[in-house]
């Protein structure tokens, strides 16, 4: 590389990069010789000035080639991982990714801690009794090669650039920009060795993406990155105007998904599944078209298949399968609290986001990483938009550890109750290939 | 000070900081508590975005705090200072130093090294044998008393900040903006103490800024900076599309220095000094208009008592006064060679970078803060914008420390020679008060 500063200047004066260069630039900083002041001021320069969609897969690739990438072929089967960009209450990985497995796609899934007012599945998973969330390559390869699904967190020699660069951007206000969100996403997934990823973009209150156009650009550069490193792609926009499904938190999140693997459970969080499923199977050409996929993926949900899996994957990775098997052995909250409606009517909106920090402020969530979670607290929303309720009828439930009486009254000030019934919103809001 | 992320979120979304938060991020910074990255993230931002004036008037009073201001005033006499933003051969401190403080006014210079194609006075100085740039603030004091003027580098505990935030700013490419120039300059005039600061803003192709609407924005920007800190304030846009004097290199410049102090030398760099000498005079309050101040200033040069001035103020310093008042004692390089003219003509113009950058090479100057200064070498510009020349007569003589070719073919491509004559520049294009 040449020096650093050429390629600072060349951004900040709204240039564009050479590929090889930018690749080149990332890979100095992965060894040390390009500085955390030198890749803060591009960080910022490029925030501004905006990378292209070029720039943006040579920065992804750069992130991909600072470490290793796993490669699942010789195992004789597809592959294929879902990426969800952050809601409240979606524990859809714990239930698809078992799923899909048990249709005979191997799901290499390698998933993040939850920071801020989204959960993380790693976090979910680990309120599991002795569940380990990590596994060395070797071991993920006997239990891919077994079982078929592996849920991991990220090791130190997947696309470690990408951590050393997601702390720098924490630290100086570069987090929220499109292209660097797109690379840090989509290096991880091909490195984790996925032939093929679907994207759920959330989009409402709840998500970091408000509004549709911001969804759908960031669906639209998710999809091409990932076709510009080899992999197949596909992404849905789907709603996060309210919690998916009725729990949100730990040990809460992981008895919803037991039910639903068990063919109960609430609808949305069921239909989101069975559809981002159905399409990773068609991605995998495992199934000829959406109607196959989606019948496959319905019979594996109906037959205990995936149930199954879920049970062999907690076995695998040192999880009680007891605590799954018998849900009430999860860590339960000692104090349940119910918040009831102050007035009669329907509810027109849910403040989802606050609801996020709420599970947070009680312990459910990290606002720093180094934070501890109580893997029993949480929330249950028991009522969705469009839902009519009466005076004093509970719009949820709290799991704490203590009696907290202002969380209770901030939590029923997330919903706001009109006179007329508003629509329920859409589930799946767009899908981008 | 809140969140570091706060203060760069702010600059990054285009707002504009809070005067007292902004010095209190920069204090931070000067502590320790805000990370170089962190500052990296935010010079990046602000360069993009823009710092108006009284954000650069925050900035520069932070970096001044983050050290000891000088106050001469129980000397009993006004104190005042220039500065220039560089050019190629120009040694006007060297002579108006002494020659203001010949007539009254105190003069604690702080000057810088030589980096880039300009020269440094601090390196001009330490060509004579002996000469000390470093004193104590007590040997500062003792010796302002005495003789009246000080020449000295920048110590340790003048604007640190501003040392911090320079080193950074030239690894991430955020030199060139004009509030970090304007706050880095006036931090150490008013923290050296002067009462009174006279800018002389060079404009031309040896400058940095190279067209007047730069260099009249850069001039407005400090003087209104110096005012903001309590001092009087008033600049010059000067010519520097050819070098100032015939000599460029730092013992020929003592040479020519000494030339002006005893009445001789080039008429250009005389009339500058006098020029940038009389208005200090004025705003130290000494003369009562420009007439008087002028007057003062040609009768302190002509009479002998700012060289006078400069001897004392060499031997005060530990310079060897025997090589100042016998300049041929002075650094000689070994080799002269003569630069001729290829045809007849008229000087059309003269890359003036060209010949600070040549005089660079011969080891005149440093492209590196490490690099060492070869005092000897230099350049003689023998001919100026206008004069006409004979096809094989001497454009310039090149001072080097062994045979060159390529040098002097370097230096010869440097003068443009045309047909008709051109009008010579003027010398000072415009006052800004």
């Amino acid at each position: 590389v040449s020096d650093p500063r050429e390629l600072i200047r060349e951004k900040r004066d709204g240039q564009t990069h050479d590929a090889a260069e930018l690749t080149g630039f990332i890979a100095a900083y992965t060894r040390g010789e390009v500085t955390d002041y030198q890749i803060s001021a591009w960080l910022m320069a490029a925030f501004l000035r905006g990378l292209d969609e070029t720039e943006t897969q040579a920065l992804t690739r750069a992130l991909l080639d600072s470490g290793r990438r796993f490669d699942w072929s010789s195992l004789g089967r597809p592959s294929a991982d879902k990426h969800s960009t952050g809601g409240v209450g979606d524990k859809v990985s714990l239930i698809l990714a078992p799923l899909v497995a048990s249709c005979g796609v191997l799901v290499p899934m390698v998933s993040g801690r939850g920071l801020g007012h989204t959960g993380g599945t790693l976090d979910k998973l680990e309120s599991i009794p002795g569940f380990k969330t990590r596994l060395s390559p070797e071991g993920m390869r006997a239990q891919l090669d077994e079982i078929g699904v592996v849920m991991v967190g990220q090791g130190p020699d997947l696309a470690p650039a990408d951590g050393k660069l997601y702390a720098l951007r924490d630290v100086t206000a570069t987090v929220e920009f499109e292209p660097f969100i797109v690379s840090s996403i989509v290096s991880k997934k091909i490195a984790e060795g996925a032939g093929a990823v679907v994207y759920d973009v959330k989009c409402g209150n709840g998500a970091f993406m408000r509004d549709i156009g911001h969804a759908r650009s960031l669906a639209r550069r998710l999809v091409s990155a990932t076709r510009g490193l080899g992999a197949r792609a596909s992404a849905f926009i789907t709603d996060m105007s309210q919690p998916l499904g009725v729990m949100s938190g730990n040990a809460l999140e992981v008895r919803e998904s037991v039910d639903l693997l068990r063919g109960g459970g609430p609808a949305d969080v069921r239909e989101l599944t069975l559809e981002l499923s159905a399409r990773m199977l068609e991605l995998a050409g495992v199934a000829k078209d959406h109607a196959a996929a989606r019948a496959a993926v319905e019979r594996a949900l109906a037959s205990g298949a995936a149930w199954e899996k879920f049970v062999a994957m907690v076995k695998a990775q040192g999880g009680d399968p007891a605590s799954v098997g018998h849900p009430e052995k999860l860590p339960r909250a000692p104090v349940t609290v119910e918040v009831k409606a102050p007035r009669a009517g329907s509810i027109a909106a849910i403040d989802t986001f606050a609801l996020g920090e709420l599970v947070v402020s009680i312990g459910g969530g990290r606002r720093k990483k180094e934070d501890a979670i109580d893997p029993r607290v949480g929330l249950e929303t028991l009522r969705q938009i469009g839902d009519r309720v009466k005076s004093g009828e509970s719009l949820a439930r709290l799991h704490l550890a203590a009696d907290d009486a202002g969380a209770v009254s901030r939590a029923a000030a997330c919903f706001t109750i009109g006179d007329a019934a508003p629509p329920m919103p859409e589930l799946v809001l767009e899908r981008v290939d």
